[in-house]
């Protein structure tokens, strides 16, 4: 059962156009932590997730789980657990390093974002698959497959004009997975809100690395 | 130094129809693993990468080091190294299971893929990173933020037209390695092969999971 795969080919002109344009679109993605409340239609939300869904994944495993928050109480429980989980992180389990190394980007422990923003996408890593009989279905790779999933949500996301903050709410995870009721196979890998940025809303003027400077510069 | 945040606001029927868009765009996404020797340009490849490199990462520390191999030489001396150890693997390191999975996508270790691609593209992960001194920074989650940019990056190379094979070269990273000449930090995490489909390119006849069997389906 292989079937024949066909793809449209663009000229060369064309292609270089759309690979540009592409660059530059995903080029104004920034980390978001200042949200606006504007409503975002339901079905937005379930179109970027249904395109995460189209990712690879090792052996077709599909390890992933999207749920998405939207109702405020659930938000608000959301953002205690993590804000108690982080504060507890900030002050104890995270080295002086790495701590310092967050400065520059003012992320502390208060996630304010949580309750404003209208979706909290949390993202489950099926440790392992369930069959139709019950049975265990090995995942290879899954937390590969789980963040290739997030980088195609994360350019469908930039495409819809849309912010997010990709973050791994450490040690959030066992309190966050029973508080939604998820299965047992399931760890949570990230959060993300999800929604318009605050009208005044600012980033870290922070510069990406040049591809001179490391990426695809070595072309051999 | 924070900068005020600005992006361009679609109206709701708008962000619908891009985000559907996209989303039947990357659904056409497949693993292709018959490839046409038709030349890329090399500024698209690079410009592919380029677009990898807006990705988010765990603390800013971009771990990711994209290679691309164009020498056809160097893409046959990998796709040697990348046969052996395959070859090891499917008949020694990898559980019955894992084969009997592998099985439907008929991957065996025969890799003819990778001489016949006009590109490979190496994906390092940077186990930690070299300051201007010398001193060594840490990297936060760099396995999940390189993955994210492989996302992107996938997400790219379908908007240009192109296909690849996400693949984890088991075992076949440090030899790599020593034949790219890395650096110590650095660590094969995935090689993608990148160019257009053969004529006669087929794909095995998977299904993706429906959203509402599972992903984004709970919504809260
Ligand atoms: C982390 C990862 C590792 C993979 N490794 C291989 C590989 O070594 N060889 C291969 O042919 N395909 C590999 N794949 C591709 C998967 O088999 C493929 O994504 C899956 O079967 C679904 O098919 P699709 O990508 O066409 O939707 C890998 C995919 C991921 C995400
Ligand atoms: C795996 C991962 C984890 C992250 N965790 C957090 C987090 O917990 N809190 C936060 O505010 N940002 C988090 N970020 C966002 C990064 O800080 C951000 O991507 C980086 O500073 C670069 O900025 P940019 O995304 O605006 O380009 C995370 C990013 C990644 C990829």
């Amino acid at each position: 059962e292989h079937i024949p795969y066909r793809l449209k080919k663009y000229t060369e002109k064309e292609t270089f156009r759309r690979a540009v344009e592409f660059y530059r679109m995903m080029d104004e993605r920034r980390t978001v932590r200042h949200f606006s409340d504007d409503a975002v239609p339901l079905g937005v939300v379930q179109t970027l997730i249904k395109t995460a869904g189209t990712s690879p994944s090792g052996a077709h495993t599909q390890p992933w789980t999207y749920v998405v928050v939207q109702d405020f109480n659930l938000k608000c429980q959301i953002r205690k657990i993590v804000e108690e989980e982080e504060e507890i992180n900030y002050r104890k389990r995270m080295s002086a390093t790495w701590v310092k190394d967050l400065e520059k980007l003012r992320t502390t422990w208060e996630r304010n974002v949580l309750d404003v923003a209208p979706y909290l996408i949390m993202v489950f890593k099926q440790a392992y698959g369930v069959g139709p009989n019950g049975e265990r279905i090995n995942h290879y790779y899954s937390e590969i497959s789980i963040s290739i999933s997030v980088g195609i949500l994360l350019a469908a996301i930039q495409n819809a004009g849309l912010v997010t903050v990709t973050s791994t709410p450490l040690n959030a995870g066992p309190a966050l997975r029973t508080l939604l009721a998820r299965p047992v196979n399931e760890k949570l890998l990230l959060l993300l809100p999800i929604g318009y940025p605050a009208h005044n809303a600012t980033v870290p003027d922070l510069q990406r690395r040049d591809i001179k400077d490391n990426h695809g510069s070595d072309v051999m």
